[in-house]
């Protein structure tokens, strides 16, 4: 591939599925916390939205005994590059064949990453239609803004804890185009992150290295405000809902987005984004390189300004041995 | 009086009264959109209060054929500061007698400004306390943030439209101890505005000249933020619930105040009020003067940048002949 | 072209130039207010950059007797699609040939569009190396933010006026694989606005119906700041700076941004760009069109709430016989 | 005294002097990054304004072989006012007795509270008249914002370091007139931070344990923005011109406001406040009292929402045995 001048396979994070033990509780947290709306049940599973996702839903949540990452889901650019992905990962170790679709989306193919997270890709995708009642003036906005919580605008990225860094990020360039856009060495030159896009966000996929060594964790999911203060709003009530943050509000140095982690009820990490951070529009883009080795590098990189990430942020995933989340104290 | 060292027979605004035609959607608005709380139904009126009012409410809504001001109330710095003005009032054209107090308070003692609006003084007011599980771990925060539209932190202030505004500048000032922080001159030296507190704040009252000649209406009642994005999430809501904005966002000169004005279903003009604008503390403050024969003054005065105020910002109170606002759209 | 799947010929924005009458005031308004660094002189020309700019400069500014537009570049998406695009326009009513490229670029293609704006094509362009002193410690960040003025971040866009919108509209998508993203239509479905990109933004260039019915001339450039509270700082600053504000701040319908437009003392209109409004990652978007006829769509379009655009907007360009912009009073 | 009905002899807060063993970079500190003026020099003394101080300076930098207090300056709410607090003092082992005055002030009383700390009391004070070519449209506002830093408003409080809380408390208490707006509380009852004012502020002046057991040194004196988004900035610009965040930025139990610490060059403690947090009309206000004995009321009280103050943050104060502040690398 030479510049955006030939196109990526893979053109945006469409859905994620996570599991939860503790289903109401993780309802709860996307849909009144963060406004998110519930659009319906199937069996352990229930399908939410952002009021700006413009697909039907972006968010899956099924019931499991341990939370973790269930797929991701990534539309491709166009039906061809759906059928051609498929065709040169058929047969190979990461090849899981064809499904049926879930709900809102045509047919399906599933790749495992070497780490052994589950991608699913596809073209046709149902765009949503706001019920009457709940349609915007705004001609480019999918429904009205909710009056429940504070209410993230879309699904933004997701994070996988790796075994390894090195052969994962590979995939994802190889495999699905994605380019590598910002990359953290460790000590000895070891990867132990590695931020990746098909699009001018730095990131719509990040893997990073899992301290316990398990792999094929979740580490989080992120959804996006675009509004600084929403994270503050959303940090505001937390302890107030028995929600546990981990850190934040602060601003990262990869990304240069404002951030906050929390633990949903369930225990999963999810990250909520302040802001777009920079945008990379050069065709020509050199990875940008933090020596981590570097105690000044580790700071910045992680948080830009003001404080450290904590232990737990390098050494929790899902599913985990500990629980992250606190009960959560009845909300109203 | 000289400067603060001798005080105030005033202390705060406690609460307004207001009415409307609209009982149902007016409790729509400020519960649904303002995220305020609704305390109880007496008669034909209902209690409502924002999660950082600290006595039990600071709105009552009753419904009447038309819109307008019940009354405004003032809680005295002291008992004897009460019985004082009480006496100085009683038997002058003022004084309307002593009430015994509305829910949530003690005794009060009402009287009526030159231009017919109701104001009470009162002492005792009861303090919030909140049910368990909306209780805050935020000590100084009197219940938990509502997790419902986007809620305003406290009353801040009343703006009363007047057939003169010196006579009733005036009352505030000898009757009440208001100092006269801002005032807007107009041609032939005629004032046309004055902006009045009793704290920092640069006013808990505003008196401003009704170009209608009507007099004794409500120009509107403030709720107050703290953080100016709050302000742009409910402009970005009321086109899509049906709320009309008169103008704003946008910044005053009086005030510096980042504010926003619509009107809720029931007619009645609500302003929300972004930041706190500047703050007063020196004990000889000077009145600041914009004369707004001046075109440049004018426009500077009521919106430091960008634009100007629409006609209606002046003529517009209530009760009015015209209604001002649209049916509101189904909301949900 | 079906889809990213297949890219554009054109990667991003990389400068314009802009002519001005007062070189001099022009230079202060982008360093003084807007914090921008001038690079140097050459000829009637000076180059600035914003402190994320990645290329060495994105505004030229040139005296000439009259404000307006001198070109816009674009880099392409490689050097193969900069020959393709040569080849293609070459020998066409559009194709002005090669240049030996400007500072800090290579060689260049240049064409004019139907309307006349003079557009540059190239591929090579110098990466910005920030003097010791001024680099930063955020690695994906040039040089470290000024503290000068309230600092843009980097280039945003272009809006150009047109005798016609079609043609124009079309010869973007036509030659230069411009999607178009938002659309408005007015009385007898002629087209009024469009707004076109070649990545997620919505837009990099719009065309606009100049109501002079001139056409060739610039409506705005627009330069990011990410975060609304600086335009507001912007907006506060403008008139004790002798600035005019022509509108905002405010948030458009069409492309949900945050704005606000203002003249520079040279006569031409810039824009400050809040947030990114809402980024279009789907591959197969449906353009969001905008009936202008309908009253309440042209309100919406424009300013999403609160407020609708001056005459001026629909009129004003650059070059033209009214000068925008007031005399500045002294800036310090 | 019951309530404000009787009124504090102590209006507000003047200025504030600080000593620096590094003249020209606090200078620096506090003019390119935090906006300031610098009025003139006397001596080893520089006067410093925000541009919303209405009277000619806030701060007074005096260099020293070490950093800490100098002394801080209270306005008195009338001449009478100052006269009664000079008559009370005089003879205690509080009273310094009267100076001259420093610039711009008149005759000023001198007293030191029992920990050490000097204060002074004063009336008369000249307010700063703008230069030609610096004054603003905005009536209100003392001078145009500067286009220089990340200019703050106005000064807010001060933090003084106690041996012991209690008896300094209650100096402001008896002899000031300030109330205990909130309390912490720690093992054993003892008193170890009280948080004091005399206006609807929390706080203009909070006394905090030394945990060193020294006393009588500086923890922080506290500038105003009023918008959350310029602590981000000024959190910014931080790490690449060489200041040193402690902590950061964040918001606090007590006050509720956002904050951030950074250390001046000279290595005195510096908060910079985003908002006004809550304010304080109850005239009757019951002291808000937080059990830091207990682990949660510690860690809310310092810091509301995601993280906890740093070790240094309880140890150091100025004058100190360690420096706090780095060298500063080359600004520009």
């Amino acid at each position: 591939m030479e510049g955006r001048g030939i196109g990526y396979p893979v053109a945006q994070l469409a859905h994620v599925e996570i599991y939860t033990p503790k289903p109401e509780e993780t309802l709860w947290f996307f849909t009144e916390l963060l406004g998110m709306e519930k659009l319906e049940q199937r069996g352990q599973s229930v399908y939410l939205r952002a009021y700006e996702d413009y697909y039907t839903y972006s968010l899956k949540v099924t019931e499991r005994a341990a939370p973790g990452l269930g797929h991701v889901a990534w539309r491709t650019a166009s039906k061809e590059a759906l059928d051609e992905c498929a065709r040169q990962l058929e047969g190979t170790p990461y090849g899981l064949g064809w499904s049926d679709g879930d709900m809102g989306e045509g047919p399906a193919y599933r790749v495992r990453t070497p780490d052994g997270h589950v991608m699913e890709l596809v073209w046709e995708l149902e765009y949503y239609q706001a019920p009457d009642g709940q349609k915007s003036l705004l001609r480019s906005r999918p429904q009205r803004r909710p009056l429940r919580g504070i209410p993230v605008r879309r699904i933004d990225h997701v994070n996988l804890m790796c075994k390894e860094v090195g052969p994962n990020k590979q995939f994802f360039m190889d495999h699905l185009g994605f380019r590598l856009r910002e990359a953290k060495i460790g000590h000895g030159g070891v990867e132990v992150g590695a931020w990746l896009s098909v699009s001018p966000l730095v990131h719509e996929v990040a893997c990073m290295r899992d301290s316990k060594g398990r792999g094929n964790r979740l580490h989080h999911i992120a959804y996006w405000y675009g509004y600084p203060q929403h994270i503050f709003d959303v940090a505001d009530a937390c302890p107030d809902y028995g929600i546990r943050i981990e850190t934040g509000p602060g601003k990262h140095g990869t990304t240069q987005a404002y951030f906050m982690y929390v633990f949903e009820p369930g225990g999963n990490r999810v990250e909520l984004f302040g802001d777009t951070g920079y945008l990379i529009f050069d065709p020509d883009w050199k990875t940008v390189v933090w020596d981590v080795a570097n105690e000044s590098d580790l700071e910045r990189s992680s948080i830009w300004f003001g404080g450290r990430l904590p232990e737990s942020f390098y050494t929790y995933g899902t599913p985990d041995d500990e629980a992250a989340a606190p009960e959560r104290r009845q909300a109203s």
